[in-house]
């Protein structure tokens, strides 16, 4: 019988304000602990258009509700935007946070730095959105 | 013999503006159709210092004005920049969208968000561009 | 004997500035060099939340600079952040630019553009960081 080599799987999340940030570690310690990889490469994607994933700090919340104000506040408001559904500046952070992020895995555990912790970004909520994983072996 | 397990290439691009986005997802869904790889990861990289790769809406073809005009605003103009070709402001938008990203294929398809498109940012054109890909099993 | 197909490290990186670009490149070249691996991807992963990793040009320290000062400029310092540590700004510079980054590596060589160099990017230095590596065949 062939080891196991990858595994792929969704996540749902669903956010309830404009701007959030959606701590998803828990739920990967989870998939990790079970997906039968020791070793290898978590990759994430997230398929919306104006979110993001950002790995930072979750000790602190205040670090949050920063990292969100403060790139909502850099992110241009005035600027003669044309499309239509009035969310460009969404689309900009979502372009600033990027759709994918990978995280290692070693020996059997998801390895993330002392302070770290893996959010999903909502810029455009409240609304239903996905995060889809796959791990590969390695 | 074998499976296949990877294959890798670079595509040619080319801008005709200072900033532009170009839409390479028909090429990749055209790459990922005939590589023999059902299940796996698509990994992308400009080799650019100019440039970057952004996952973004492809629908509305204002969003990706919205996007490179808010960047190219949010960029700082009158920093006393040193660098002597007088590009600084493209370096830092390449900074801001990255060098790299990952997209999945599933059952022979690369698979995309409703919205998606996979985007090669200019910067500082119009220049002759590439941009390389690798595809992994898995 | 089953050939090599993946390889993992991790590099220790000191900073001496507040805002720093810390080049990787020629480390990263001797891993490739020695890692037995000729065709595949080299994973970096930045394990702090203050902190970021930046492929960009090397040639000219003057883009370092630049990109450093007009990122510091570009992040809002009049913002009322709550964190109590006072690095918000630093929180928002790692996230801009992200924890993670890949290089292929082809013919056994770290495969880079003309102009690119793999940088450690501090953002509350000075303090003694580390950087995470995993090579994959394919």
């Amino acid at each position: 019988m062939h080891p196991t080599t990858s595994q792929a799987g969704e996540l749902a999340v669903a956010s309830v304000q404009r701007l959030e940030m959606i701590d998803l570690t828990g739920r990967l310690h989870q998939i990790v602990a079970t997906c039968g990889i020791p070793e290898g490469i978590v990759h994430l994607y997230n398929p919306h258009t104006t979110a993001g994933l950002l790995i930072n700090e979750g000790a602190d919340p205040d670090v949050q509700r920063d990292l969100l104000g403060a790139l909502d506040q850099m992110t241009p408001s005035r600027y003669p935007y044309r499309h239509a559904e009035g969310n460009s500046p969404a689309h900009l952070m979502s372009a600033l946070t990027g759709a994918t992020t990978t995280v290692f895995i070693h020996q059997g555990r998801l390895r993330l730095g002392t302070w770290q912790r893996i959010f999903f970004c909502e810029f455009d909520g409240p609304r239903d959105r996905q995060v889809w994983w796959k791990i590969i072996a390695g």
